[in-house]
């Protein structure tokens, strides 16, 4: 089987989608998740000396990936110095990132009329910025930006661009349609043209597309139809206007339905868990209705339809879910299964006989629906296999709590909470600010446990996430909470859902700490 | 230029879609909406005798549609008895529409291993149908049920069966990827097959996809490639799993790519409010990412690409949002300078010299630094422009406000809110319970407002989001809080930023009810 990459640039192109904002650790998260699908290539944006880009490159150095190859992306040098003299690619040259992709236009008219260079210049330019990335010891990647556009207006001109990337050694070129306009029968066409243009010049020619027209998977699939053999675009389609190509569509139809080499049968299996996964990371509503992965992918309302997936499955299924690790059940779930319940078990080194898998499996479907979601909060789960197996020990018994926020004319705003608890069999009652509820909240109850639990004072919250589910019902709505807690050491997720948001970070907050006190 | 017809079945395929249930009254404004945009063939259903559908088809007789015409669906007959004898085709007949739609299996396993009649068997069902509807004086339509599918099997009964409905005097033969897994290449061939098949025995042959493997746009726009004049879909995209072949998509393509006459110029300009209306009166949240007619469609972040519109729009933009009734948004942004302060300000009516537009960048910039993200709240950047130009005018003045909550032993949570306020002059005090301190405070405020300003009532917050920012602090970090509010016509976005989450809401929500205080 011939193989297609794929290449994800959602820490690059995706991070123009609409409210797309990522710390450095949800960054690397995304890059291991990427990783574990099977990702060849993660493009991580420009190296830049920006304090924030240069602690996600140091960091990102040192992450293990399983084989993903890291990409550090920029552009080809400036019109008015030269290749060894321009900044951009000397801190391309000097990344760790074993992979630099460059943009450069592959277009006359952009040349012309928006970069103001002559046609010879920008090949020039595209020219010297490869060849100094080769000599520096880099596998070199050019993004031909508006190269459907430039094509369509001189396609000998648009083909003069990619031979010179190719000329001065450049092992893959990618055909970018830009602007996202383009219809698949013209992206066959002229990626026909340059594979053709390109023979054996350059190791594989690629395709980035966007979904302005609604046709970004048909358009990277026409385009391997024709001969590319690198796909880009974002796990979910993230990015600017409609967004990227969505990986999450191509890959299993590559895959599945093509026949390509993409990633291995099992890693295939996690699409639907990551997919899922980074719209928590990037803070997205899960579009039910998403293709492949989506909650409703699989789902079958009309009682016709129902009765024709029992009578055979592929009368309303075009492939089977698990394949791509979706389900037909209206909650699809990684966890879902109880075989998978005491894999999970076994790993917590817990033992969970057969009944308490069951019991475990109802309860994780009826907190599903109510809008938990344990993939991001592995210790709200394994609390919850605890409770169901008989190993969860109590941290604290809540008798009340009351938190309280002031504001006043002058513009001053106090928060603080009292809580009452009985630890130990002891009383205690404490109070404390904070610079918001949760805040105060989190203060109160650690005063009243760090008598007896001395060692959960060192636990950090890290990170915090609010989400409100069903945003269609206002500040009436759901909200889920989820919770990331240190120790140093360790790192641990929670969860916490009600209509109350309060409510629900008290529970995140509970879990947090209940789960660095079981005994392990 | 050769025509294309479009088929919107919203109104029957598209009631499948999750969380899809339309009134009689709102059926028949969607049925209005889709004649205003010029749509051919409205498939409303089967006109059962249900009291509902029955009021429906009744009322909807009544409609005076452009030129709209009213499609009824229904099945081929049953296996058991014969055309005349069948309820179904009966009401088909004597419903007021003049084209009946019905459809039937052109697969052969899907004819003996689902519905258990012999092939030949299902041939005669398709016949008899239809010739009976002919002779009753409609204009015949038949669904080929599972035609990619059939054809993927066995090619020559697929084709039998298109035939059998030809003979009988069908005027369209439409050709349905049901479980919507095809991809474009196999469907042109399969749609090139079919038209060669059915010769001059039909008027037109159209295409109905699903959006299953992302792919349902290219598809339609492929079997239009191939021949295919009509196309069957839901302006939006509605239906089960993962929707039906996006119509607002599509006709924009044939019409200003592909160059066919579909509907009048004037009324493509109508899509976009046509695509916000029908998702509004179905109760669905409008994607701001949609092809087209999206609110982010033609949204440019200020920078390089905002900079390559300016030079040249084509750059960024497929095709002119002006002509799908869509509009350019340069996104307000640190970057945006005093010009687009300017042409911001005129946009909302205000009058804004150039020094109150430098104390707005400076003001916009620093807000922005402390994590204010305009982009999504259009109505608080608005109010920031008339705090600098002295056009503002304040709702009242806080005194204070207290919002409490507690939580009890046995689990039951209740949140109150205390709020002190002048109100042109008058004071007032109000408490109100809410589901979640925010809520609380909302209502607090409103019992406050409301005496001097019950017009602010009406208002109704329909979309509430939180966004920690810098999240590596945990709880103590930034929170960014975006509000979506209406009053039925309109619908406005304002954010907060605080440490503090009930901050942050509290002055989303003030932004919210200070917008529509404003007088225009």
């Amino acid at each position: 089987m011939e193989q297609v990459k794929l290449y994800d640039t959602t820490l690059r192109d995706g991070m123009g989608g609409h409210g797309m904002s990522l710390s450095v650790g949800e960054k690397l998260k995304v890059a291991e998740a990427l990783d574990g699908l099977g990702v060849h290539f993660i493009e991580a944006g420009f190296p830049s000396s920006n304090p924030k880009e240069a602690e996600f490159f140091d960091e990102l150095s040192r992450l293990e990936l399983d084989h993903a190859l890291v990409v550090a992306f920029g552009m080809t040098r400036r019109r008015d110095r030269s290749a060894a003299d321009d900044e951009g690619l000397a801190v391309l040259a000097d990344s760790f990132a074993p992979v630099a992709c460059l943009v450069g236009k592959a277009s006359g008219f952009q040349v012309e009329k928006v970069i103001k260079v002559t046609r010879e210049e920008n090949l020039e330019m595209i020219r010297d910025s490869f060849a100094h990335l080769v000599a520096a010891g880099k596998r070199a990647f050019f993004d031909a930006e508006h190269f459907f556009d430039g094509y369509r207006e001189d396609s000998a001109y648009a083909l003069e661009c990619l031979k010179a990337a190719a000329d001065a050694g450049v092992e893959n070129v990618t055909l970018c349609d830009t602007n996202g306009g383009s219809l698949p029968g013209f992206v066959a066409e002229a990626t026909a043209a340059a594979l053709e243009a390109l023979g054996d010049s350059v190791e594989s020619v690629g395709i980035h597309t966007h979904d302005d027209a609604e046709c970004a998977v048909a358009n990277s699939l026409a385009a391997v139809d024709a001969g590319a053999r690198l796909v880009q675009g974002c796990v979910n389609g993230y990015g600017e206007r409609c967004g990227n190509a969505n990986l999450a569509s191509i890959l299993p139809a590559l895959q599945l339905k093509m026949g390509f080499d993409v990633v291995p049968a099992e890693r295939l299996e996690a699409l639907t868990s990551t997919s899922h996964y980074l719209d928590e990371l990037c803070n997205m509503a899960a579009d039910p209705d998403r293709p492949y992965v989506g909650r409703n992918a699989f789902a079958h309302k009309a009682g016709m339809h129902a009765a024709g997936v029992a009578t055979d499955a592929s009368s309303f299924e075009h492939l089977d879910p698990e394949a791509v690790g979706n389900g037909r059940e209206i909650l699809p779930s990684e966890l879902s299964g109880k075989a998978t319940i005491r894999t999970q078990a076994e790993q917590a080194g817990l033992a969970v006989d057969d009944e308490a898998a069951s019991r475990a499996v109802e309860r994780l479907k009826e907190r599903e629906h109510r809008g938990y979601h344990y993939e991001a909060a592995p210790a709200s789960f394994e609390l919850l296999l605890r409770r169901e197996s008989g190993s969860y020990s109590p941290l604290f018994k809540l008798e009340s709590f009351r938190v309280t926020t002031e504001k006043r004319a002058g513009g001053e705003v106090e928060t603080e909470a009292t809580i009452k608890v009985d630890v130990d069999g002891q009383r205690y009652v404490k109070v404390a600010e904070g610079n918001g509820p949760v805040n105060a909240l989190d203060r109160a109850l650690r005063a009243a446990i760090v008598d007896r639990h001395p060692d959960l004072a060192e636990i950090e919250l890290t990170n915090y996430k609010v989400r409100i589910l069903d945003e269609t019902h206002g500040t009436g709505a759901v909200t889920r909470v989820l919770l990331d807690s240190s120790d140093g050491d360790r790192e641990w997720g929670t969860i916490g859902v009600s209509e109350n948001i309060i409510e629900a970070s008290w529970e995140a907050l509970v879990d947090s700490l209940e789960y660095a006190f079981q005994p392990r």
